[in-house]
């Protein structure tokens, strides 16, 4: 069995996002699970190993190619990056960290990665160097339609069913099809990325699930019917249980995911339980995606005290689910 | 300084309720935070007694009484109660708790009580008995429409602007004046509690607390005003923060409440938390009322195995409570 490859961009060179990279990968365990391409600067990568005093030897490489590859290389970006301006946001931050993210999606696309590793951006620096999109999520929202937000961590797993829309909103889009057709691309996203056997959990929408109809009736005429159509077709799922129920039943079972109807629903619970070690997958694409579930933390980038645990375990996320998703790309090569 | 007098409801008597009381009071800590008066009957508690093999003495006691008291004494009430039928709902346990509690409301109106601590009932006995109301925070809200519901634990402590409705309803609820209105409702009742240095954070609706507006617009129009209004008050109050932020905010601050705009919203992160030593609280009231967060438990009742955790948990806090509230009771006596 070959190493799945996994891209990783580097993010707001401002950012945390180098320094919780490259502490994450110069652990033995982590560099032992993948071929990592760095899509990134070479200033950037020599800067932010003098910062952390690592001895690591991350080679230039010019194309990821078929050829074996070392354990960590960089794929140079040809960016316009004189120095990373620390600690702030500015439009030169958020040119070079959309270049790395735009190249290693350009690779993923074509198949020469398995997985990509997204390093936190700046909006404002994206927003200062006039990229259109708010995030990641969003750029990749738009090649591929049927992308799932999801939050991933030992102890809890959750799936939106919607996110970054007004929660009245948000109640407008119950609706037994819609819901249907989002627990049919989960369950097939997880399938792809090497879940098949995790199973579902729905949550309500009302106070206790809408105790038979009494506190409100989307169980009873969107949510209940929708899980049973989709049983029906043959998938694992259950529900709708209580909000404040189904989020501890799922504590600490590994083979669980939970769809939360709304974005508080599930970001509550999640950062709750998964506070430092939560990660943000992007499921439904052609290769893997994942991120730590925090932001650039410009008032300590720099400084060397950024806290790995989560870019440690998008990384390993990644590489977990990437084992038997490299055959979805959408060429092979 | 006297300590408070404690009343203690026993709850069904097929349920868990006088297994976890008797469990709690044997416990040197708790006996000696207040004088303690059971409401129930003499059959339960010695049956109970019993099978918990407690050699514990609880007289009966004909009234309170302004004389002194032992530390647990028994009020007897004139209930048709023979014996206990274990581990299901039905008519006579029903008829049996309602008493039991509206005896002790009785006692707390008239101030012979600083505090009541309700073990739990079982709806569907009360409503086999025909007791017109779903639980005792309806029973409560009907004499005292101001009364507030809250969830408290060492770790987190929460609020309800709203509780029972429909999400939907519990939306169009979210409007500046009705939000005041409870900001000053509970900074009151708070200060009758004891907790006036108590901070409260209220949190968002929207997702990110609706972003600037940009994912909805309750935080700007409603939830802020009402916010700034209650500053101007003199309360200690902030937010709208987002609810994915809020309660991780609040965890471990002891002097923080979290105000939840919906019930689901203060629920999910209250049991995620605080899951076995929640105390479900009713503010508000000319006494203090607490109750442990969780119900009659059928399964295991009369095994001598339920966990009296969450029961220890509402007497302390009705203890620590009261010391301060029992100068707001409707008479002196």
């Amino acid at each position: 069995m070959t190493l799945p490859r996994i891209g990783i961009t580097l993010g707001d060179p401002g950012g945390i996002g180098p320094e919780v990279t490259l502490r994450s990968l110069s652990k033995r365990s982590i560099l032992s699970l993948a071929n990592y391409i760095l899509f990134g600067s070479r200033t950037l990568v020599q800067e932010t190993l003098e910062l952390l005093a690592l001895p690591m030897d991350i080679p230039t490489v010019s194309e990821i190619g078929d050829a074996g590859l070392p354990a960590v290389s960089l794929l140079e970006i040809d960016a316009p990056l004189e120095a990373a301006q620390m600690g702030i946001a500015s439009k030169e931050n958020g040119e070079v960290s959309f270049r790395f993210f735009e190249e290693a999606v350009k690779q993923a696309r074509k198949g020469a990665l398995d997985a990509v590793v997204t390093a936190p951006i700046s909006k404002h620096s994206w927003s200062l160097a006039g990229i259109p999109y708010p995030g990641h999520t969003e750029y990749l929202s738009q090649s591929y339609p049927h992308a799932l937000m999801a939050f991933w961590s030992e102890k809890i797993k959750v799936a939106l069913f919607s996110h970054h829309v007004p929660l009245k909103r948000a109640l407008e889009r119950i609706k037994t099809e819609k819901l249907l057709e989002f627990f049919l691309r989960l369950h097939k996203s997880l399938i792809e990325a090497g879940k098949a056997n995790m199973s579902i959990l729905v949550s309500g929408l009302n106070p206790h699930a809408g105790e038979e109809g009494l506190m409100g009736d989307e169980e009873k005429k969107e949510i209940g019917p929708a899980i049973q159509q989709a049983q029906r077709a043959g998938i694992r799922i259950e529900g709708p249980y209580p909000a404040d129920v189904v989020f501890r039943k799922a504590y600490n079972m590994a083979g669980t995911i939970v769809v939360a109807l709304y974005h508080d629903q599930g970001l509550i619970p999640f950062k709750m339980a998964a506070f430092d070690e939560g990660v943000n997958v992007t499921l439904g694409l052609p290769f893997i995606r994942t991120s730590p579930d925090h932001g650039t933390a410009f008032d300590i980038a720099g400084k060397g005290r950024a806290n790995p645990q989560s870019m440690t375990a998008a990384i390993k996320l990644a590489a977990e689910l990437c084992g038997s998703a490299s055959n979805n790309t959408e060429e092979g090569h």
